[in-house]
């Protein structure tokens, strides 16, 4: 399990021997209703409880602004800043040669055929796959093949985070920080 | 001296004792040294051995393009991403009303003297202050101050980092790398 090393795995053996029998069937038939009840959303692939999920049924979202994920943790990270109202398509994972993940092992076929059914209703395709060699091998793979769409692609910023001081910024993310300022 | 705790310092002075009489007059003579030799440059504030820096001086520097910095370790940081071919003003700290550090307290005044000499050869003032609380208030006040003047004003973008992940990122950042997004 991701996180859990010889000693928490100790740990949480000794706790689950030390609560009752109710809370250890409780523990377990949680674990399971989570299983049983996590769908993948039929429309953007996103976790659900059911066939699809509450931000794609939601009619208050932004049908025109697509983001493209690569996990549901990122749709979670991006809801998180309240600052995005559109809705989203996620990949269930990014292009790795080295692990011989290629574009027909992530969902892309799907968002192509999305895009294909929406019939001109999305204004915007915001790539937001993460920035390490994986994440854009993925963004460059989609820009190349959306680019025919005419539909305007944009790739979230990099730059420095809110916080941090420019001493400790790596020189690529500094240099495309200069190359990418913003008019004040 | 920073980075030098209560181990660094005894390994460091075990190491004097250890090394002959003449390498200890050596380090002392280099120590002395930079110390006279470094003056502040007199155009823009960066460390220099003369009294013009190397960038100032250097002829193939754009100078209409003019980097705002708080520290001269920032002009290094900026410097070794090859990317950047203006000329820099070392404003020699932040803004921050806790300490009790002023506009009148960094060289502020210098800049504005600056561009006034300039006499229009400024075509854009990049702000490249840290993205923290004193960098941003820093950031705002020279905005405020030299909005007026008609000089394109930039700040470096804000953004994920390259080489990071979207789920680890916080909320602000991510709020402003979406709002940052850039057409590819």
């Amino acid at each position: 399990m991701p996180g859990i090393g010889q000693r928490s795995a100790e740990r949480l053996a000794f706790y689950i021997l030390k609560i009752s029998r109710g809370e250890v069937s409780n523990l377990s038939g949680a674990i399971e209703e989570a299983k049983a009840k996590a769908f993948c959303c039929k429309i953007c692939n996103n976790l659900s409880e059911e066939d699809v999920c509450q931000i794609c049924r939601n009619p208050q979202r932004d049908r025109g602004l697509l983001c493209v994920v690569e996990e549901p943790k990122d749709v979670v990270a991006i809801e998180k800043t309240h600052e995005y109202r559109g809705i989203y398509h996620v990949l269930l994972g990014a292009i790795s040669p080295l692990e011989g993940i290629g574009p027909d092992d992530i969902k892309v076929k799907e968002l192509i055929e999305r895009i294909r059914a929406s019939q001109g209703a999305i204004r915007e395709i915001i790539i937001a796959t993460n920035s390490n060699n994986e994440g854009e091998a993925t963004a460059l793979y989609l820009t190349k093949l959306l680019k025919p769409s005419g539909i305007k692609l944009t790739r979230i910023a990099y730059g420095i985070p809110v916080g941090s001081a420019i001493e400790f910024m790596d020189q690529v993310t500094l240099g495309r920080a200069l190359a990418g300022r913003r008019q004040v």
